[in-house]
C-alpha cells in the first residue's frame, strides 16, 4: 500500500481527540526510522514479514479504526502494560486487549511536568503517550489495567488516573508461595468483577475456556517462531522476530494466529531449504532483561547491524509472552480455569519477584537451546530490579564461562556510538 | 564516659568477624562527624538528651554487649529493614528485633561488586555494612526479615542471602482492599511459623498481648516527643528529635520506654517554663520522605543550620514510625490480635502502596497541627516511589499555598554546598 493507496484515518484521529501537530510530527519520523532499521540494514527477509512492515507503515490506522468499529458494536478496549495482566479474561468478556508499553523518548515532552528525572523509559514513554494525547490506542481504551510489578507503575497508575479510568491488579511479589497463588486467583475474581461491570458481559467457563484457547494459539505459534530460530543460519532476524512479537501485543489475536502462522510456516520451509539471514558463521546473541516496546529496536540493530544475530530474547516482548503454557485446557467450573490461569502466570520469571532464580535457569536454558554464543544483559535505565539482577547474573553466568556484557540504556540515541564500541568489542571476543 | 572508661569491645567486634580495620576507620569518623552536627551546632539541648549522645558515642558497645548476652541465654536477635515487619511479632516470640537500615555511605565500598551505580544509597549502605562485616548489629542476627515493599529491597533480600538466613514476609500492595488485609494477615502467620521454627518458641495470646502492649508504649512515648515538638519554640530540635527516632529502631524496648518518658517529660516541663531551641520566630520545617537511617543527619543538619528548625518528619523514621496505632489491645484469639496488627500497619501511608493519597492528607495534617511553615519534600536518589509522589505532592501543595521545596538526594557530602543554597533560598521566601 503507497501513502497514496492509504485511507484519511485523519478525522479519526481528531474525534479522538488526538494532538494532530505532535502526531503527524512522529509519524513523519517513524517510516524513516523504519525503514534505515529493518528495510535498508536487512536482506533476505522472510516474505510473510512484509505483513509487519506493513502494520508499522500503518501504525495508527487500521487496528485502531477496528478498535473503533468495535467499540461502535458495543465492545470495551482494555489497555494493558504488561503481561500479568490475563489477556483470556479481557478477550473472554467480550472487550479487547491493547499492550500501551511505549518504546521511544518522542512522547517524553508530555510526561515532564508529572515524572522525576530518573525513571524508567518505558514508563515515560508510555505515560507520555497517554497524556499527551499522541497514542490512539491509548485514546481508544475505556479503561487501563495496571499491576503492581514494580515502584514505577505501581505509582504511574497513580499519575494516569487523573486522566483515565483505571483499575489496578495486585500481582504477588513471591511467586512460588501457596499463598502467593491463592491471593492472585482472589486478585484475578476481584479483575473479573471489575470487567464485568466494565464490559456488561458475565465470565462463563465457555467464553473463559475460549478465550484461553484462543490466547494459547497464539502464543503457539510465537513459538514457532522461536523455535525456527534455533537453526543455524536462523531464518529470521532478530529484529524481525522481536517486531513480530510486539505487534503481538496489540493486533487482533485472530489475525496474529493466522499471520505468525504463516510466518512460521514460511520459516519451517526455509530451514528444510537452508535459507537464513545472514551467515551460518554468525554469532548467535541471547538478549534477556527489560521489555522492549515498539518501536525500541535500538540494541537489536546495534547487534544485527555489526554483524551478529539476536536468536532469542528472554524479556516480556520475547520468550516471557509465550513461554509458559497451560498444560491442558479443562475444568468444570471458572476456579478450574483461573487456578490454570494461575500457574501459568505465576510460570512467568520476571525481576518484579523475589526470589527470582528460575531467571537464571531460564536464561541458561535458552542459551543450550539456542546455541547462543553470547548473552546480553539489558536493562532499561533506573530499573533496579533488572540492573541487580544483572549484577548477580553476569558472575555467575561468567563463572561458567557463557559470554556475557551487561548494558544499561535508555531510549535516547546518545549512547548508540558508545554501545556500539561495547558490542564491537563483545563480539570480537567471541 | 570518657574514652578511656568506655569498655574494651574489642574482643567482641573481632569474635563476630568484624573487619576491625574498616570498623576502626568507621569509629574513628564518627566522633567528629557527632560533635560538629549535634554539640557544636546546638545550644540549649534538653538534658535528657544525653542518654543519645551516650548512646551515639558507644554506638556499636552497650547495646551490641546485650544482644551478645541474650543470645548466650538463648535468644534470637532478628534483623528487619523496614516498619511493616512487626516488631509485636518479634518480640512476642522471646526474640530481639533490630532495625539494620544504613545511613552513611561509608559501607558503600563493600556493597559495590554485587549491586549497580544507580541503586537507592539506604539499600546500598544496609547491604555494605552486612556483608563487608563492618556492622556488629548485622553480624548479632540469627535471622533477617525482608518484606516486598520496594524493587530495591526485593532484591536486595536475593544479594543477602549469600551471607544470612533471610526470611522475606510479602507485603500487600494496595493495602485499602479486602483481600490485602487477608493476605496481609496470611503472611504474618507464615512469618510467625517462620519465626517459631527459629525461635523455638510458641505464639500465644499472652506473649502477643504484652509485645503488642509494650511496643504501644514504646509508640507512646515516642509521640510525646512529637506532641512537644508543636510548641513554639519547639523544646527539642529537629536533628535530636531525629536521633530518638533513629535510636528506637534498635534498642531495648523497655528503656526506650523509659528514656524517651523522660525525655518527653523534660520537653513538657520545657514548655511550661517557655523554653525551647532557637528562636520563637525561627521557620517550622516538615521534612516528608523517605526514612532517614543513623547517621544520616544531613538534611536536618542544613536546615537547622541556617536558622529554621525542623519540627516533625512524616517518614519511617518520623511519624509513619509511631502514628498508627491500636484503638484497644483486646482479642481472646491470635487471630484477633492479628487483625489488630495488620489494621495497624496497613494504616501507614508509604509510597510502596499505590494509591496512597492518604499520604498526602498526612502532609496536610501535620502541616496544620505544627504550624509548619514550609515542607521539605525529601527524596533519596532512584527512590522511584517517593520520587514520583514528590512530583505530584509538590504541585498539589504549591496550589494549596503551601510553600515546599523537593529535594532529591544520597549519603554523599558532594551536593551539600548546592543543597544549602536551595535551602537558604526557600527558608528566605518562608
Amino acid at each position: 500500500m503507497t501513502e497514496s493507496e492509504k485511507p484519511n484515518w485523519r478525522p479519526m484521529w481528531k474525534e479522538l481527540g488526538i494532538d494532530m501537530e505532535k502526531h503527524d510530527q512522529l509519524l513523519s519520523v517513524l517510516p524513516d526510522v523504519f525503514k534505515e532499521i529493518y528495510i535498508d540494514a536487512q536482506k533476505n527477509r522472510p516474505e510473510a514479514i512484509g505483513f509487519w512492515d506493513f502494520v508499522v507503515g500503518d501504525i495508527h490506522g487500521i487496528r485502531v479504526n477496528e478498535l473503533k468499529k468495535a467499540k461502535d458494536e458495543g465492545k470495551k478496549v482494555v489497555g494493558t502494560f504488561c503481561l500479568y495482566v490475563p489477556d483470556e479474561i479481557i478477550f473472554a468478556l467480550g472487550a479487547i486487549g491493547v499492550g500501551l508499553c511505549g518504546g521511544t523518548n518522542f512522547s517524553n515532552y508530555a510526561a515532564e511536568d508529572v515524572l522525576p528525572a530518573n525513571i524508567c523509559a518505558l514508563i515515560k514513554s508510555a505515560i507520555g503517550f497517554g497524556i499527551g494525547n499522541i497514542c490512539p490506542y491509548y485514546a481508544m481504551t475505556d479503561i487501563l489495567i495496571g499491576e503492581t510489578t514494580c515502584d514505577g507503575k505501581k505509582k504511574a497508575w497513580e499519575v494516569l488516573s487523573d486522566y483515565k479510568p483505571i483499575y489496578v491488579m495486585e500481582t504477588p511479589q513471591c511467586k512460588s508461595r501457596p499463598q502467593a497463588r491463592e491471593h492472585f486467583i482472589t486478585e484475578l475474581k476481584a479483575l473479573i468483577k471489575k470487567l464485568e461491570e466494565v464490559t456488561g458481559n458475565k465470565l462463563t467457563v465457555e467464553n473463559l475456556k475460549a478465550a484461553m484457547e484462543k490466547i494459547s494459539k497464539k502464543r503457539a505459534q510465537m513459538r514457532r517462531i522461536y523455535e525456527a530460530r534455533k537453526a543455524n543460519p536462523p531464518p529470521i532476524s532478530g529484529k524481525d522476530a522481536l517486531l513480530m512479537s510486539q505487534v503481538a501485543f496489540y493486533d487482533d489475536p485472530d489475525r496474529e494466529i493466522e499471520m505468525v502462522g504463516k510466518l512460521a510456516d514460511e520459516l519451517e520451509q526455509r530451514i528444510k531449504d537452508g535459507v537464513g539471514v545472514g551467515d551460518k558463521k554468525a554469532k548467535r546473541i541471547l538478549i534477556s532483561g527489560t521489555p522492549m516496546a515498539i518501536p525500541n529496536w535500538k540494541m537489536h540493530h546495534i547487534i544485527e547491524k555489526n554483524g551478529a544475530i539476536v536468536v532469542a530474547e528472554e524479556t516480556c516482548t520475547g520468550t516471557r509472552y509465550f513461554d509458559a503454557e497451560f498444560p491442558e485446557i479443562k475444568g468444570d467450573s471458572i476456579n478450574d480455569l483461573l487456578e490454570l490461569i494461575a500457574d501459568r502466570y505465576l510460570n512467568i520469571n520476571c525481576a518484579c519477584f523475589t526470589p527470582n532464580d528460575t531467571r537464571l535457569l531460564d536464561i541458561k536454558q535458552l542459551v543450550n537451546e539456542y546455541k547462543v554464543d553470547g548473552v546480553v544483559l539489558y536493562t532499561l535505565s533506573f530499573c533496579q530490579a533488572y540492573d541487580i539482577e544483572a549484577v548477580a547474573f553476569e558472575k555467575i553466568l561468567k563463572k561458567e564461562g557463557i559470554p556475557v556484557i551487561s548494558i544499561t540504556t535508555d531510549y535516547s540515541s546518545e549512547d548508540v556510538s558508545q554501545l556500539t564500541t561495547r558490542i564491537e568489542a563483545f563480539l570480537e571476543m567471541l
